[in-house]
């Protein structure tokens, strides 16, 4: 492992920087991920795909300016919250909070289209918004898997792994926030280890703590070690998942954490957390009509607390088995539900986070493949700009898992290939190539197959491509069996980001002061 | 297994029946296939998905266009194919045939739009092109493979199994053709055990032999004692499958058969087999002028055979990898080939056929799920009209597996319901229920939840969406040993469609006279 020191702190900050990253780490990079470097973010190059027509989105914005209006949303245990919604001419009745038709929208004026969220290292800052789609890691399970030791709970050294595993895949772009729980950490101090790990081991954009108001605090300022005071007062360094308890329930940890990262002028993702038939109807239009007023409320809300604040448009959205309640993935409904919020989302003119690669299969077999596909193409199409749990998901989120991972990542990168769109250049247009094979021959050792040899096809570095044969003689092995040898490599080829020795001391400082007054609890 | 008698020849030709199979064969098959009857072809109330601008599609038709001018086709060992094109204005030089600019697209004015593909059944008659996509099992796979015998050569009791399998499944519309190639019947003959099969163990649509004209000429035989001459000269009862020996070479057997079933009036679908790098050229816009150009001259082709003759824009197209020359699937550039291919047909105004279940996994794990995927939704997106290959496809074509079928099915019925796109009636707005709830409560108790209860969500055949400890005690199955059960229990349930005995005996008749003059020889 490496630990090269130089200046890698941020001097340019636009993160427009069109540059891949160059030499020695760019072919390591390649040779580790089976052919491409670093990936910048995707810019859409392909059209979007929508469901819904004018019409039907004007039918859901009438609805949730209905419900927002007679309905209400609730918010618990925050008098400050009451009383900003007061001010700003919304009708607070105890906890529940009434909105006139069009006040919500008015606020959210103030909300930035896209936005960038800086990484340390200036050439992996995201685009958040319009044509970007930038994809993150799972976020959330207290559990992992591998082939070699089944299912257990997470430990610290699983979340480095992942966010060594997240640095490595070419097509992740960002290296998420709970990759998995490190439940071997007490819980008022696992924020600090998780932020530290984010830092430490990559140098992609991350997200902050939003379990406690406390731990979002500890957040920004460990951020300011990295970035700087004036620096991250100014610009996003750090990008927050604040659900809402769907339905129509905003609860005072949420809704704390929110107004720490809004007022430093961090960005919040508003996600109502729904499951159709459970948190919301059972039918798309209506899911879809109660996310609008639910995120619209929480982004508005983030501007009274800072007007211009980052924010996003979040949905994670999936049904139920309406014989067993269990949650699924991959179904038809939440596609379309996908599909529909991302239409909304851009009626509003706000960034949108949803999707990413769900499933609700134990093991990373068919079903996991079949439901993760079915969520990541709708990602794509549909123009989420940021899609978290984009690998390594399994089990309903219950689960991390290390295979999943390393064959999700193979799948982002294929769509990161499909969204260059088509190439219409003279090149692309391969006139020469069909005069001088011609009728009867084949192209396999023609000047243009030979002129595009390297970069033709996306490689898979999961499939196997071979013969019946040869895959017999190579043991016949299954995805999940070659992923397992692949993780290994990535983890074993692995080295780290430099990181300023002074701005490291400063964050093993800030976390040893802290730890030293934090509970030991493991809850 | 019942032999009701009852005469179910067809009476209604439109194939505009909206009914769906009714009373006890509904419930049987409802029973049979995890929640639903058989289910008419899809109709698209979607958008269509389209990667070329006007600007795209423009280029490649004038390079398409100069391929045929300056490059031409080969059309080999048939003189009167040769006659046919110069006589309809064509430049011909050998065997090669170029085409003054314009000549092909003028030619195809005759071809329909969209057509109906009769069925014996006839709320099983499929409408090919617009709208309409009508999902047809894997074609050609001369092995076969389940869970308990792994791999073998396919036998003729195989191709019974999966003809009563496509007839099982709810979502395939169509028995489709060669569903494995029963390699214990003699090369001469086989064909009409194929035919007879679809006939005797389905009452959905079928397609016809292509390997020599005779055989062709046999299926249409064997078809009109199901339909009647007449009927069968005036409609469409069988779709035949015309491969291009790309490049651009038509060869005796593939035009010959086209002869035969265009002046029967019977469906040519005139599909180029395209490896990306072998067969065309390495890029998505090369490839797709190359395809232009094929599918084209076969298509006018069948017009100078004869007018009006249903024809069906053909595109089976993938790549190779680029270091061991195998094929692979499911990678982005096919998918760019898929959707633009589609855009050129609708651009001539044909049906087209393209897509399907598509893997170069050896066994039906995440690979084979992730590849199929994403062949299958570009499938539906682009507006496939046709999809070969829906079900049952594994290694690269190679293999047809049983477990993977059902698996396949499962996915295709969840694009039947995303192809229903979203509900804004009323029921579907569900704001009374939004009412009822209200924030902090949950749905699933609610008066509209009870309401649509029964087809709120997709219930999947296949996912295990039950708990970790469920599915432990359940024997901690993946999808495959999954779908291993599910289609023992289909073929155990399966029960035949009724069959006119005067037809049997017809059909059975005109078999062993076909038999007792053709060779035994299996090459």
């Amino acid at each position: 492992m490496s630990d090269m020191v130089h200046d890698d702190v941020p001097t340019t900050r636009t993160g427009r920087n069109s540059r891949r990253g160059g030499g020695a780490e760019a072919r390591r990079a390649r040779r580790q991920s089976g052919g491409s470097a670093h990936l910048r973010y995707i810019t859409r190059n392909i059209p979007l795909y929508e469901v819904l027509s004018e019409e039907g989105l004007a039918i859901i914005e009438r609805n949730a300016d209905t419900l927002l209006e007679e309905i209400g949303i609730e918010f618990r245990d925050d008098e400050e919250a009451l009383a900003l919604w007061r001010e700003a001419g919304a009708e607070v009745d105890g906890t529940r909070v009434r909105f006139p038709r069009g006040l919500v929208r008015e606020l959210l004026k103030t909300a930035p289209a896209e936005f960038i969220q800086h990484a340390r290292n200036p050439e992996r800052s995201v685009q958040i918004g319009g044509k970007a789609t930038v994809f993150a890691p799972v976020y959330g399970p207290p559990f992992v898997r591998n082939l070699d030791e089944g299912r257990r709970y997470a430990r610290l050294e699983d979340f480095q792994n992942f966010v060594k595993l997240a640095y490595t895949a070419p097509a992740i772009h960002h290296s998420g926030g709970t990759v998995c729980e490190p439940v071997d950490v007490p819980v008022a101090k696992r924020h600090l280890d998780m932020v530290y790990s984010h830092v430490r081991y990559s140098d992609k954009p991350f997200m902050g703590s939003v379990t406690h108001p406390d731990r979002a605090a500890d957040s920004v300022a460990m951020a300011k070690l990295v970035f700087g005071d004036q620096f991250v007062d100014s610009n996003c360094v750090l990008i927050n998942l604040i659900n809402v308890n769907s339905p129509m329930v905003f609860d005072a940890t949420m809704v704390g954490a929110l107004k720490v990262y809004a007022r430093a002028g961090q960005a919040c993702v508003v996600s109502p957390f729904i499951l159709s038939g459970a948190m919301s109807p059972v039918t798309v239009a209506g899911t879809l009509t109660q996310i609008l007023a639910e995120a619209s409320v929480g982004m508005a809300f983030a501007q009274l607390c800072r007007p211009g604040a980052p924010v996003v448009f979040g949905t994670f959205a999936s049904s139920i088995s309406m014989q067993s309640g269990a949650p699924t993935f991959g179904t038809p409904e939440p596609s379309l539900v996908l599909y529909g919020a991302a239409q909304l989302a851009r009626r509003l003119g706000v960034p949108f986070r949803s999707g990413g690669s769900l499933c609700a299969s134990k093991v990373p077999d068919a079903q996991a493949a079949h439901e993760s596909t079915q969520t990541l193409i709708p990602t794509l199409y549909a123009g989420v700009n940021f899609a978290l749990h984009s690998a390594g998901w399994l089990e309903g989120g219950l689960v991390s898992s290390y295979e999943k991972f390393v064959m999700d990542c193979d799948q982002l990168a294929m769509m990161q290939r499909f969204a260059e769109g088509v190439d219409l250049s003279e090149n692309g247009q391969a006139m020469d190539a069909i005069g001088e094979v011609g009728p009867g021959s084949h192209y396999l050792g023609c000047a243009h197959t030979q002129a595009n040899f390297e970069t033709a096809f996306y490689r898979s570095t999961i499939a196997d491509n071979n013969s019946f044969e040869q895959w017999l003689a190579d043991g016949s092995q299954d995805a999940v069996q070659r992923a397992n040898t692949l993780y290994k490599r990535w983890l074993a080829d692995y080295e780290a980001p430099a990181l300023d020795p002074a701005v490291d001391e400063a964050l093993q400082d800030f976390i040893a002061r802290k730890k030293a007054v934090l509970p030991d609890g493991i809850e």
